[in-house]
């Protein structure tokens, strides 16, 4: 059987030196508590909420790569694939608000619910106020009738923009912030593919593994099962059923305007990629769906695993507005 | 043996393909030519001297993901790993060049070189003048001595980054905007190391492999060897050796600034490639050279190679403050 090959140092300090990689990478620009495993940003001002977020290691550069100017305002950081403690999120929600009230903004996954949920309750006791919403944009992880059961993946980028630019540049209250990325939530629809799976720093296992002409329908960012295990297509038709699958969940009609992310889940090149990004482009215009901006790269890894997946957020006027305004963070720069 | 393992379509259409991907990705903001053999930015005005590069596929976003504005003009892109033809660039510089003379900016390998200077030649016959410069970054490849003679590689991105912030901003007229970007040139140098190599599609076979156990120290970008293969070392050793390649090749003094390009050639988690940026950090600090900024990503990769590269560029006032205006093109925002 093959082995994973990485370049560590010990792998139990995966989630620290991460963490000390994303300080350097900020060049100045984050503040660090907790020993490197919660952070935030230096752009935070009196007058706003502040987004939250946190999640496991091993998506960089989400989750904390999204802080900064018209991004998320600070990041608890987890063990690979792992939640960060109450502690470390209550150190940071405690560190940067400002008496606005707080966003906690994650993806939908039943550990990081159980420790943001614990979270919120003991600040609720010292009077801080927070609201909570899950990323559940993952289509292949339950059905439509059950969305809220639905994981969080790629997506929520488009919910760390939107609630960036609502909370920082617009100074929504936290009432019309939760309004705004509920309605940026509902909006967003993932499928995601793997031709091959990651192993853990840790263990140095392969999570999962596909034949060599085997691929992955509908896979989770830590590698949960999807819709089914095929025999290897072509980037063509694999990139159609995707859209297909999109398109039926969240309908459009002609003219609908969309965001569009095409998220490198780690190792697959560039150049399967953007030959991807090609068939997306003539499926969407095929269906008179219009493209107000298109982000193509990695955004919201799973360490090395091999695959990619697609994102729409269809757009209104509150949402492009919000969209449009910049963004200054590590992951993303617009 | 292990096959790769790839999701394309007809492995002949890559490079037509990979063009088409990225037409679409800079969402209207391209024009093609030659049947997407090669393409301009819209942003180009009838004041400044444009700045033409090209090469392979299969090192995206590099090459023609730079193009737009504070980057390069145009790019005509070859098959994978293979140069451009002179009708591309001929065409290309002929449908683009406004009179004020054209920067042939690209990375030294004997196939561009060749196909470059046929064009200069052809073009100048019909009074549209050239001036070359070719990336040389790649310490790895030839000593000191020999610099002319090394490979260009990753730093090429520092190169496109001064050179359209000079032609496009400042107006810099040929003759400026060939002694300020072969300043840039002489400033930058890179190195990189690879754990696995990469298969071009249409053979579908490693262009080198690895044992399990071992890593490449100073690998090219298409696989060239480097150095030496050595057995597998910890991140932190690795990153170490690669910064004292890099500063005993172009030594500093403390209080020096430079630019830093952390790149990853392909399939390296950005989990590993955050560990190893911490470590450069580290390194940069305890020789007192200042990080005026840091970029870390995918930027100029080798398909899925498994390996990452590290760039610096000596800043003086001159480079800074090109370096410091905007960029907006699809491989790199500022």
């Amino acid at each position: 059987m093959r082995k994973p090959k990485k370049l560590l140092n010990d792998p139990n300090n995966v989630r620290q030196e991460v963490m000390q990689g994303l300080f350097y990478a900020y060049n100045g620009k984050l503040t660090t508590i907790d020993e490197y495993c919660a952070v935030y940003g230096n752009h935070i001002s009196s007058d706003q909420v502040v987004v939250v977020s946190g999640g496991g290691s091993g998506h960089e550069p989400t989750f904390a790569g999204f802080i900064g100017k018209g991004g998320i305002d600070g990041c608890a950081l987890g063990e690979v694939f792992t939640s960060p403690s109450p502690d470390q999120i209550i150190e940071l929600t405690k560190s940067i608000e400002k008496g606005k009230g707080v966003l906690f903004l994650y993806g939908n996954y039943s550990g990081d619910g159980m420790n943001f949920d614990i979270s919120a309750e003991i600040l609720a006791e010292e009077n801080i106020v927070t609201k909570t919403i899950k990323g559940t944009d993952d289509i292949a992880s339950a059905p439509l009738s059950r969305i809220s059961d639905r994981r969080g993946v790629a997506g929520i980028m488009f919910l760390y923009k939107i609630a960036g630019a609502a909370a920082q540049f617009e100074k929504y209250d936290l009432e019309k912030l939760y309004q705004v990325v509920s309605k940026a939530n509902a909006n967003v629809r993932t499928i995601g593919v793997a031709l091959d799976g990651c192993a853990l720093p840790q263990s140095n296992n392969f999570n999962f593994e596909l034949d060599e002409n085997e691929i992955e329908i509908g896979i989770g960012i830590h590698g949960e099962a999807g819709l089914r295990r095929q025999k290897m297509a072509s980037s063509d038709e694999v990139v159609k059923e995707m859209i297909d699958h999109l398109c039926d969940d969240l309908p459009y009609v002609k003219g609908d305007q969309v965001c569009v992310l095409i998220n490198n889940l780690g190792s697959l090149s560039n150049t399967e990629l953007l030959v991807a990004t090609r068939k997306v482009g003539i499926e969407l215009n095929a269906r008179g769906i219009i493209s107000h901006d298109i982000v193509v790269g990695h955004y919201c890894t799973s360490l090395e695993m091999s695959g990619f997946s697609i994102s729409l957020m269809k757009l209104d006027d509150e949402l492009k507005h919000l969209y449009d305004l910049p963004c200054q963070t590590f992951g993303w720069r617009k």
